[in-house]
């Protein structure tokens, strides 16, 4: 980020026609705009949303309400435009870009095993940092994966405590059986993989699943672009909990862009210090919370932009 | 409203390609859409933003940051484009409407006299009435008025108890001084008018103000010809408070477009339950915080109208 840069945009913020602080988070996000884009007036033309698809070994446990053959047929219908995403990405001038992840191979059920081996998870590291154009002002990060609930809550346990009742939802609507299943699935994977806890890349590997991985290497790649990033629900803010984890501050270039109905995320942006910018009750995944508050940006920016400052459009300051 | 075409909407909303619920608060707007358009397939072609710009006697006391002179000199703003409100009506696709109500003869001060008499109360619901036009789709509503939140905490307090303390807030951002004389303010003005208490319509003039009562006109005539409307801020929502008063349901066609920084706005919302769309710091009035959420109807609306369903998409539903 460009001190001088956020500087200069929140200089620009305080001669415009308002009280200053009047336009609250869109003022903070015009500043954060041009803090990781390194300009006092940042621009959203070009911006990425990358949905990374991927299925779970632990899916035949029993812990969703859908087959683990619609992550296929969504990306299906992400490339036939008929899911929200879709619809929203049109809405919010953005490019949609889907990432589907060895679809037909999925990772092992990490109730007995670690979910990748080193190259698998590497792998899916380098196809998330290969989703980032160089030229992209804005990265918007989702994902599409049956069971992957099961997953970010049993990637949340094992790296912030907490325990499977804490952190396991109803994900896309599972029944209460179907709950407890998931719940016996996270606690039987701590422990399988107890020695692993306190190495928050060697968890992302045994307890994570392809697409989390995918877009915590977006998100890296993003940070070394200067490109800013919003991030999704529950999964996608899971899928980045492991790189906090690994330093202070590697999460000052993202934003949640929304807080998602699923039990966990509200606790999980709050151990990240992220303010989520919407609660919608939303729980749909796919990107289609941040995608939204891709929206809130523009606003944000278009204000930045265009409006008169007091001097241009005559109008007196306070106490004037 | 139409409870057929809101179930039509709702139903329509269950065969999408998503869990049931899963776009929380973006299916509800569809359906509070299609309820008031009585239109299964709700449009939002054509968005008016109303702002209603009107002077208070009781600015003379030194309740605001800013000389009354910039209600005047806000409108030229708005009319040559300058404002915040521009730029996001602009990105909203919606059509800016500002309507100045006698800026040169501005309301009696409260505190020795009646804001206004039966006639000029009338003359601006008149004037809101008349900003409203038949084949709108949207109703956003919004004001400028220096010294106006001193005028919104009067009416608060004067409904819905509380006392001046309760509900004076900072508004453009006045100082410690200045929030005393406020509560001065409207400690004098609740005393001087006390027998008027009971009357919501005699509140309305006596302790209101003419960009609110033409609020409270559009509001009126937008239920009257099935448009929804979102409010904006702290002004926006007490000016129809009045309304609220007079009869239960009254603004069942509305919606709060946000939560403002302005204390007393939380607690104004919670007693009219109306659940704010977004919630960003904002305080700026002039309709923009309701401007930014007619961003989320646009996306609840893409989603209603241009999803494949389950059948059309060859996806699995939950237990298939």
């Amino acid at each position: 980020g460009d001190a001088q840069a956020a500087d200069a945009a929140a200089l620009r913020q305080q001669n415009l026609t308002k009280p200053p602080g009047s336009l609250g988070r869109l003022e903070e996000l015009a500043i954060w705009l041009a803090r990781w884009q390194e300009n006092a007036t940042p621009r959203l033309d070009r911006i990425t949303i990358a949905v990374f698809a991927g299925n779970h070994g632990i899916a035949s446990r029993g812990v969703s309400a859908y087959p683990p053959e619609v992550t296929a047929q969504m990306v299906a219908n992400f490339a036939a435009g008929g899911a929200a995403i879709n619809q929203i990405a049109t809405l919010a001038g953005a490019e949609l870009r889907v990432v589907p992840l060895e679809l037909d191979r999925p990772t092992r059920d990490f109730t007995v095993a670690a979910a990748m081996d080193t190259e698998d998870f590497l792998s899916a590291i380098d196809t998330g940092c290969h989703a980032v154009a160089n030229d992209c002002d804005l990265l918007v990060v989702g994902e599409m994966g049956i069971a992957n609930t099961t997953t970010a809550a049993t990637l949340c346990a094992a790296l912030l405590g907490g325990g499977a009742s804490h952190w396991a939802g109803r994900g896309t609507g599972v029944d209460d059986d179907g709950l407890s299943r998931k719940r016996t699935a996270i606690e039987a994977a701590l422990k399988v993989h107890e020695r692993l806890l306190g190495d928050p890349l060697a968890v992302a590997a045994a307890l994570g699943g392809r697409e989390l991985a995918a877009i915590s290497g977006a998100v890296l790649a993003a940070r070394q672009r200067g490109v800013p990033v919003l991030l999704d629900g529950f999964v996608a803010t899971a899928a980045v909990l492991p790189l906090a984890r690994l330093a202070g501050g590697m999460l000052d270039h993202c934003r949640a862009g929304h807080v998602s109905a699923e039990s966990g995320h509200r606790d999980l942006l709050r151990e990240l210090h992220l303010d989520p910018l919407l609660d919608l009750n939303m729980r749909l995944g796919e990107a289609s919370g941040a995608a939204v508050a891709i929206l809130l940006l523009r606003a944000a920016l278009a204000c930045h932009l265009g409006m008169a400052t007091f001097a241009e459009a005559g109008v007196s300051g306070a106490g004037d």
